[in-house]
């Protein structure tokens, strides 16, 4: 099966695409429809790590099995990811490169190593 | 700029893991930090659609600067998504494929067309 | 069984305190991980709407099975905001006049008569 | 200033009932929308505690300008909650003490003092 390393994103979308269009599922999916799904997603994803303490959170991929399970609901959420910038027509590759560009000047390395924050803030937000 | 058609999944998953390495902070980034971050930027996303109707929100699209502020909180959520993985080692391409051959099995096309559930079960999910 | 006209917030909080502590699950309800559980049960309460129009969503009291399971839903939400009020000691009621006091300030009445933002504000956030 | 004590539930609602009412935004309020209400205002909360530790989230109280912006927050949750049990015609207290007494069944105390799940459930879920 193809990896990370040699599937472009477009691939991606396009599985998503003929999905929903194989089911005619795009009268489902209006942007609000889908940005509720993709937030039932992240909670559904959030609910394996809820009662960890943030260190036994990253003991998660020792587990095969809950890995397998974490990597089903991170598969969801990135799928509705996609399933939104195919309805809205967003490139996913311009929109994080344009954003990242925007948070390496927000964050600035030497400012930022090490604390996530001047007081409080959203790191990659 | 490079697009969706070409760029692998693998080139933006670096773009983010060498954000959070000249940072350090992959400190913070616990999978279970990490996935409530990313639960947050979908309540953003969300929060663009809220007051719409279903109808209305599929005309986002026409107004571009609301497009550009929805595709800026994709980003935020696609990018966390990739910070999550990057943590846990995950192959994205590889959980998309494997789930989707699953949805494929439980929402059959001939069945599902035009319609999200036998009763009311969310069709990605 | 009392109804919300003769049951003070306090009694109801007294329900989940004491639920709690005959488990010893003070333990495990740092503030963190209870914000985590009342984002989830919020996600959970919104799949019931998620593909419906906005205008269907108002006929879901007519079935009275379905209006059951938001009940439970939309309790286990109210249910982790009491017990993260108990973990913080916070007054509920107390938040609710003060922030409501802001709300009136912030959305006058007869300018946003009808409107829900001068633009596309959130009107009780 | 009332206190939880001495504040019915109703009387909450009423405060929410009254504001909504006096802008005619009851339009707005369909009850898919204030779902998502809810759900944004549950991962505006969660913000607060995203990058604490468990543990550190339990020292929040000491900080009385953070506690502050915490109760506002969950004001807001705990106010869109009661809107959607305006909308729906939901008993709050009824649902409240319905449900708990599902959960007494489903977590004996004995069974489950001093751990949340036998695997790996949600405790108040």
């Amino acid at each position: 099966m193809p990896t990370d390393s040699d599937t472009t994103v477009a691939e991606l979308r396009k599985i998503i695409a003929d999905f929903v269009a194989e089911r005619d599922w795009s009268q489902f999916h209006s942007p609000k429809n889908v940005s509720m799904a993709l937030a039932i997603e992240a909670a559904e994803l959030m609910e394996h790590f809820q009662w960890l303490t943030t260190e036994d959170s990253r003991k998660l991929p020792s587990d095969p099995k809950k890995l397998a399970d974490v990597g089903e609901e991170l598969a969801d959420v990135i799928g509705y990811s996609f399933a939104l910038a195919n309805e809205l027509g967003i490139d996913v590759s311009n929109a994080i490169r344009s954003k990242m560009v925007k948070n390496v000047k927000k964050y600035p390395a030497d400012e930022f190593r090490g604390r996530y924050s001047r007081e409080n803030d959203n790191q990659l937000g």
